[in-house]
């Protein structure tokens, strides 16, 4: 029931389950930290009957999505004040920090969502209506399904990628390697979107929408990168998405380089189609990020003044597919705004599978 | 005097030459601002007597560069001490910001009393030992005479080249906008190394070391790159550094881009030789920086593996020149050795000009 705080539920809840941790006679050695916001009972204890955006309350799935990223933060803080009275205090670094991650995880379970029914309707099955949102005009086809994956803090996107293009790229880096000691290292995305394998088209738990946030179906979308790593073609990692909650100016350039790095392999080098790579946020911070993330990919403009140079061939498709870096710079209204948005984009972008 | 802090030189300091301006009586609108450290004075009071790296006393020239950095701050809460007692305050991000600017300030500073030294070398004038660093071992030559400058935060280092190179960068820049609706934006790094421009050889400005660093020296530190602007060929941009005093991960990233951009519009564009650039830090914080920046340049690796590709040609000098971004990333021991660092690399790069 929560979602708002309830002291009636809290009251009741076994110390296991409780938002936060009290580290007073349990202290973490050189830390003053008192109390442990815990991340996982928080989303538990909030999204304990819905995902934000299938809700069925309208008024939850259009809350502005700023609100529905704090609320677990608020009710940890109102718990600490009902059990702990004036002793509770947790610093503001670990809000941030949880909050950053409840973004991350927030933003996942809504495309998930999306994405199940979506992979539902390709699968043959009537549109789910409940909550309402218009049914795609694209012919359903089970090849069109899609998964939608959190990859961990440190993993390289490119181990999604089946062996045959992970070993083009370790081919790419060896020579680097051998001939110029040079390395070409990959961070991650926070999501990437892929067309589903052919071998998990069968797969039901693709086509299943989560009813609410508790534990276990925060284990389905921590691990289901797992399922589909190493079976991922080149040209079916078709979107990918940077999640930070604030954006102040040096933190701009990490998605940007990220992005980057991953046209010039998927395009420049595998020959993948565009490499769709968005940055999501909900603060700008004044910063110039409209601006920077008008940059055109460099390996882009790099082929096509090539292209312009005399004596040098230049496929004219390559030249022709020059475009932005980062796509664009999201700031979600609303849960149903996000899920809105990746279903328009599915509606476009699967034509072509 | 100072560098350490002292009362009687304190005591005796007109109110608008102090560290700190009493701002209770005064305040910022919407700020809880009481104390405001100043920049310039508190420089100019601690280093009112010697640039560090180039101070008669060895130990000075040698003391942990950190601590160089420090010292106007530590001067600065000595003096609310003296001065306010127990009402002296001033916030951790202040000093942290001030402390940023003091590194890139006191590290440009070095860099030019060695700039000037080795100029006055090049001018035909006797090689200056005190303190006593290695002579060049490069032939003296006017036409190897360099300036060191410092580029203020939101300036386009490309307004440093002249008309013509400017010109071209924006031909490519307009054809981006006008073909694709994209942008190529530049921000900058901290400091750029520039051949001395033919006109400017005669000039005893750039061959006079800063006795220290008065508001006068301050003076003409900031303003050098103004001298110079819009008269440097690309080929003689010969290196440019950030410098950052913390590299959190997610701070690594502007150089990294920025140095790719550098690289592609200066090599890739205009045919000039490999820009070397370099990230200057204090602290790495745990970050994985010198795996990060072992990335090779994208605009070369772009260029060798179309050279790879069939039916493609590419000037083999291209494919020969593929580097690092980032060619190092550098954390100063000393000042001393922040200066004998620029001796080296001038000994090695101006042999070829």
């Amino acid at each position: 029931m929560p979602y708002q705080f309830s002291q009636v539920t809290t009251t009741a809840l076994p110390v296991e389950q409780r938002c936060l941790q009290d580290l007073r006679l349990a202290p973490v050695r050189r830390r003053p930290t008192q109390f442990r916001l815990l991340q996982q009972n928080m989303l538990a204890y909030t999204f304990d009957s819905f995902v934000p955006g299938f809700a069925a309350s309208t008024v939850i799935n259009e809350t502005p999505f700023a609100e529905v990223v704090q609320r677990p933060i608020d009710n940890a803080d109102a718990e600490g004040a009902l059990l702990f009275g004036a002793d509770y205090n947790v610093g503001d670094n670990a809000k941030r920090k949880v909050a950053g991650d409840i973004f991350e995880v927030v933003t996942h379970a809504v495309l998930w969502n999306m994405a199940a029914r979506w992979n539902a309707y390709m699968s043959g099955a009537p549109w789910n209506t409940r909550p309402r949102f218009p049914r795609p005009t694209v012919r359903p086809d089970p090849a069109r399904q899609i998964a939608v994956l959190n990859l961990p803090r440190g993993y390289d996107w490119v181990r999604l990628l089946v062996p045959e293009a992970q070993q083009s790229i370790n081919d790419i880096r060896d020579n680097l390697e051998a001939r110029h000691g040079l390395a070409l290292p990959t961070s991650t995305p926070d999501i990437a979107v892929v067309v589903l394998p052919e071998t998990e088209r069968e797969d039901p738990s693709w086509r299943g929408e989560l009813p609410n946030l508790t534990i276990p179906q925060q284990t389905v979308l921590r691990n289901a990168y797992l399922r589909l790593a190493g079976r991922i073609e080149p040209g079916e990692l078709i979107f990918a998405l940077a999640v930070k909650r604030s954006l102040r100016s040096d933190r701009l350039y990490q998605p940007l380089y990220e992005a980057n790095v991953m046209q010039l392999l998927l395009e420049g080098f595998l020959g993948a189609p565009r490499v769709e790579f968005e940055v999501q946020t909900l603060s700008l911070e004044g910063t110039a990020a409209m601006e920077i993330y008008r940059a055109a990919s460099l390996y882009a403009v790099a082929i096509e003044q090539q292209s312009l140079a005399p004596g040098v061939e230049v496929a004219p498709a390559a030249v022709s597919a020059i475009h932005r870096a980062v796509r664009d710079l999201y700031i979600p209204e609303s849960a149903r705004h996000l899920a809105q948005r990746l279903l328009d984009f599915l509606g476009n972008r699967m034509t072509a599978i």
